[in-house]
């Protein structure tokens, strides 16, 4: 199934993420509509001519007319919405996400959705350190990849659609993988990150830091600059698998550890050697 | 004391940052000659006018005319180099270096120059993951940050002359520290972060992590492509410093770590507001 261009497409939740699918969408032809709490934001979307129509409130007219709705909201929130609002949905719709887990939401979502409404999650890896409509762009998506995540509900034609979703928005890459794998994924590739760069900008309180400072460190904390309700929330959503994944690199720093400790030359460059050979393989293609 | 343009300055080890210092100079209009060991380095460097002389020996004639010598050497390299021909360099020569740890050189170096040879340490905190005379630019010091580093030894016309030096080749910021305070510094800023993506690196053998990866994980990872002989060297030419911060980090993350398995989000929250305010002043200017 293509996402062909009679589709009227909503937005739920009109922030980094869900502006930056409304303005690619809007520009690629698409009649796009959008649901978000922020007056202002919706101002702006209209004023940009990233959206058609919007509201501050669940528009029933909105929500029955949507053949696609994009939520691009905190889990908690998602789910609640759906709970709150799935009767104004109409039959034959696709829902999907941008949520950055998984497996804490997509079954109880597929649960809750009335027969002939499905739902296929998906989580675009694009993001900036900044929030909000305002800065929104489809930039973000340039080169970066789009992972479709069905479960055993899903219907091959939801698939393809979602998938088609990722490739007009312009993701480099779009592939599928289950909720577990994603969500293990992710612990390791994204949440372990943040958890690295924000421990270790808490581990030294000297002023003077700044001044000395090269890119090495600036690069590796950029994402310490975190919205705290956000990730708390995305974490705790994830937490066996995020712990497992902090064990496994906390076994490899100790082992870094012994090996300076113990003067253990040779350890500490085969250890380089590895992390250059495997780090070559993620530049951007 | 000015650096004019009538000293002449040698760059020992012309590789990326000996040839960036080769490049800036030789643009500013001074006259900069080079040893290094590689042939081909420095008939790059001749073709390419950023040396008005250069050899693959140690030439006693360009060594005794030089007036500032830059050391651009592994540390082991730099203190058998002094050892074996500090006898050529002239009296009133000063010298200077640009290596990544100083405590176990600096006072070595200076107890080991005669009379009439100043050493003064610097440190230029720029870098790239490619390597050579090939990969040098000037663009590498533009908003970084040059540290001068004396001891009791020094005079105060050295130490100007080597800042002059830092804002010659155009560092955004040139400032001064103690051995052990800047041993200490970059055991936390440079080497832990390497340690830390190293190890993080080293902690997944997944093949398919490339197709899902975001740009935090590239970030964060971008220096675990690594000069194994440099990096294994610096790490244990400054090994208590780093074994230090190495602690303090893991005392950070074993905090998150904490916070995650607890289900504390008041804590989580908390060390990412803390992480968020501190990595803002880490932006460059």
């Amino acid at each position: 199934m293509k996402l062909d261009k009679n589709k009227k497409i909503l937005i739920v939740g009109l922030g980094l993420l869900g502006g930056s699918y409304a303005r690619a969408l809007t520009d690629k032809g698409f009649y796009v509509t959008a649901i978000t709490r922020s007056e202002s934001s919706i101002e702006y979307a209209l004023r940009e001519k990233m959206i058609a129509r919007g509201s501050t409130e669940v528009d029933p007219a909105l929500v029955s007319e949507a053949d696609v709705i994009v939520f691009a909201l905190y889990p908690h929130i998602f789910k609640k919405w759906i709970r709150e609002n799935a009767g104004l949905i109409k039959r034959g719709a696709i829902l999907t996400d941008v949520t950055g887990v998984k497996c804490s939401n997509v079954y109880e979502i597929q649960e809750m959705l009335p027969e002939g409404i499905e739902f296929i999650a998906a989580h675009p890896m694009a993001g900036r350190e900044v929030y909000g409509v305002e800065n929104s762009t489809p930039e973000i998506f340039r080169g970066a990849n789009y992972i479709v995540v069905p479960t055993d509900k899903n219907t091959e034609e939801a698939i393809e659609l979602c998938s088609d979703l990722g490739r007009v928005l312009g993701f480099a890459d779009v592939s599928r993988l289950s909720p577990e794998k994603h969500d293990e994924m992710i612990a390791f590739l994204s949440q372990l990150t943040h958890c690295i760069a924000v421990s270790l900008m808490c581990a030294s309180d000297d002023p003077n830091l700044t001044r000395y400072t090269g890119d090495s460190f600036r690069d590796l904390t950029r994402i310490a600059r975190i919205n705290e309700n956000m990730w708390s929330e995305l974490f705790l959503e994830n937490r066996e698998a995020l712990l497992s994944q902090m064990e496994n690199f906390k076994q490899s720093f100790d082992d870094m550890y012994s090996a300076v400790r113990d003067g253990d030359e040779e350890r500490m460059k085969e250890m380089m050697r590895l992390s250059t050979k495997r780090r070559a393989l993620f530049d951007k293609k």
